[in-house]
Order: structure tokens, then sequence, then C-alpha cells
């Protein structure tokens, strides 16, 4: 795994407040994972649209970061989600993966699956900019 | 207040979580704070964009369901997000507008405002849908 | 080619006016070809924007309708587009497909290319509506 | 009118087959409007998405102009618009807003009318960026 991202994800105090988990980090590839759980649910019962986009969010700006240099943060500019189906599952899996890297922003593609990786819930599109400090 | 949107946000088990309120909710219109907490931010320690955008997505899906008759229940359809600033502020105000309501899909604008409620941070257009039962 | 996709491309005059051609359509996919022309460029002398975005919303929107019933028609809800690079080609290629179609939305993910049909310069994500007659 | 936005308008060879004009533009502020005509129909006879997009893009790309240094050029990063009524009128009124500009990214408001400029028929959240010359 990519330890800068692990690193990264590790100062994102969010991610374990939802009790998230990076699984993998590869170069403009990243996966994050969550269990169901009740602190997480909308009005019926599912897990939130926000929890969906939290996760694929965080995948598609570790992503990014994988192609940015040694210097740079990496912050969301935009994105923008289709919520497919009610989030039933008993784990989340969220991917974010490089479309365009460029010197300023990179775009990702999101996909938020359910627990078999083979239903896709949610779909994100996402810029992302790279802050040279 | 609106007592259907009282009663949906109480039931939202993932607002808790955030330890969101509701603040406002009449007719188009729903307001929700939340207060900084380090359990909510991201790798710089701002809050995350994911946080802004449940309380936002929340604010809209409520502000919609204000339009819908009473045995319908109101679902995310799909929304984008622009981030202006970073959120450095110790309480975020989210305000769901409805634009257009239909009968079947209702646009709104959202919108995230520091503690000041003068600096908008984040700008949301949402489609939310109503599903009867 | 499908017949009923051909027929409502037919009746479509702003892609007449692009001088765009119907060249692949087939069940949840549709392609169609635009060659450069200096009546459709922007400011740059690259094609426009809005061209490229006319094109891919037509060819996600006849991807949608091949999935719905005889009856019914297909209205574009909303759409959001990523710009890649700069539409610098003799042709562009716009590919609508569908990701999701369900009773009331479909929703699709489109993409314009270059005349190679290798580069990627811009990239849709749609929310389609069957209105039944 | 602001100058620069009159010279790069003339530029806009696409806005000429639309038969657009260019109505006003102050700082952070463009209006195009644009008759209906047959050449731009979709296919039940309204005005095409494509169209109001076009004409929506190209006043929120030059109100972002308006903000930028005088050796930029603009370029539209992104952009989602959401289409709330069919374009049943005689002409299209479309303004773009600044909501906030930055040293690379500008954020704006499009927003589509009906001849009246009281009906709103599409809404646009938008990013464009100025590229240094």
């Amino acid at each position: 795994m990519d330890e800068r991202v692990t690193r990264l994800f590790g100062k994102t105090n969010f991610m374990k407040t939802l009790n998230a988990q990076l699984t993998e980090a590869r170069q403009g590839f990243v996966k994050i994972e969550c269990n169901f759980s009740e602190k997480l649910t909308q009005h019926h019962g599912y897990l939130h649209a926000g929890v969906m986009t939290s996760l694929v969010d965080n995948a598609c700006g570790l992503a990014a970061f994988t192609m940015m240099p040694e210097n740079a943060e990496v912050l969301t500019v935009e994105f923008k989600v289709n919520f497919l189906k009610p989030a039933k599952t008993d784990k989340l899996i969220a991917v974010g993966k490089v479309l365009q890297s460029g010197k300023t922003l990179t775009i990702c593609e999101g996909y938020v699956y359910d627990s078999t990786e083979d239903k896709l819930i949610a779909k994100m599109q996402a810029s992302m900019i790279a802050i040279e400090q």
C-alpha cells in the first residue's frame, strides 16, 4: 500500500468516526470499506447518502493524491454523485480512480458498491486540486 | 417548525452521530447546524467535505419533503457540490431551499455557511425524488 | 441500428444544425459523430464546450431511450460534465452508455473522444427521465 | 458593456451559429439572449438542452472572465445543469453570475430563463479556470 496515502488516511479523523478502513492504495486507485452500523443510517434504516459520499470523496481524494508531487496537499474542488440504489448492505466498498491527472486539477471517478462489490450503489465524478505547500 | 420534518429528522441516526441540530423547518426551507468536533475533521484539521455534504444533503432532502404529499418518502437522486473555502469554523450552518417542486422530482439549492452565516463555504444543487408508499 | 433511435435522432433539428451523424445505436449504447467546423468553435478556435455537451447529452438521451417502453418519451433531467482537454480534433465522437435503467429515471455515462476515439476530451454523468405519453 | 467581454464574445463563432446576442456584461455578470429557431430544436420541437447549456456556459465563462487579470484566458473546467421545464419560449435568456472568484478557479451560477425572464428553465453550477498566457 502507498505509504503517503496510509499516512494521510490515518490523519483523517472523520474516517475513524465512520469506522472506515483503507484496504487498497496504489497509483491512481484507492479503496475504502465501511461496515454497516446503526449510527450511520438515514430515516429508512439504510446507510446515509452522506456516508457513501464521505467514503467515496475520500477514496477519490486519495487516488488523486497518489499522482501529486511530494510537497502537494489535496483538496476537493467539487463532485457530483448519482445514487442508484438504496444502500441495503452490511458493508460499503468505495473505490476512487483517477481519470485524468493534471498539474493543478485531477479528475476522478468514484464508485460505491455493496459488500459483494458487484452491485453499484452510487457513482461519483469529482475534481481534486493540488495545493503546493 | 414543520412536524413531519422534525419527526423524520429524529429518525435519522447519522445526524445524531454528527451531533447535528435541526434549527429551522418551514415550507421549502430547512436549516441544520453542526458544531465543530475533532471527530469530524479531514487531514488538515478542518471539517470534512463529507460532513458538509451530509448536512446539506439532509437539509435539501427535508426541504423537498415539505413540498411532498403525506404518503410520500423522500430520497436523494443526485447532487453536485462545489467547495468554495476550507471549513475553518466552529459551526457549520447548512440550508436547503426548494428551487422547483414537481410531482416526481424536486430540485433544491443547498448552502453551507460558517458560524457567522455570512461566509459561504459550499454550494449544492440537488434532485430529490418522492416515493409514494 | 435501433429504428426508434434513428427516427428520434432524425427529428432532432439541432443535430442537423451541428451536422452530427448517428453512427451506432443498440440497447443501452449510442454513438454520435460530428466533424470540426469553423461554425462550432469557441474563442480559441477549438470546438465549443456547448457543442461537446450537446452531442453527448443527445447520445445519453438516446441510449436511455433504448431501455424505455414503446410509449415513452425521453427528457434530460440533469447532467454534469468535466472537460478534460481542449477539443483540438477534426472530429468529435460522443458515446452514451446506460449505467442503470429504472422505471422513471435512467442514469447514463457519456464520453466525448477525439477522432482517434482514444483521447477522452470530456466525461458526462446524466439522469434521463421517461415521460409516458 | 465590458469591452474585453464584447471582444471575446465576438470571437466565439458558435454563438453566431446560434444567433445569440450579448446583451449585458459587467463585473461578475453576463447576459446572453437567443431567439427561438427551428434549427435549434430537439425531438419535441422545443429548444435543445444543448442550446441552453451552450448559452449559459458561455455566460458563466464570460462572467468569470470579468474577474480575471488582463493576461488570462478562461476555460470551462466542469458544470452541472438541472433542467426544470421544457424550453417552450420564443427567446432564451441566459445569465451567468460569479459566486466566488479565486486566483485559479472561479465558481459561477448560471440561469436560463424564458422570454419573460420570469420563468426559470434551467440552472447551472460551474467551475471556470484562468489560464495565464
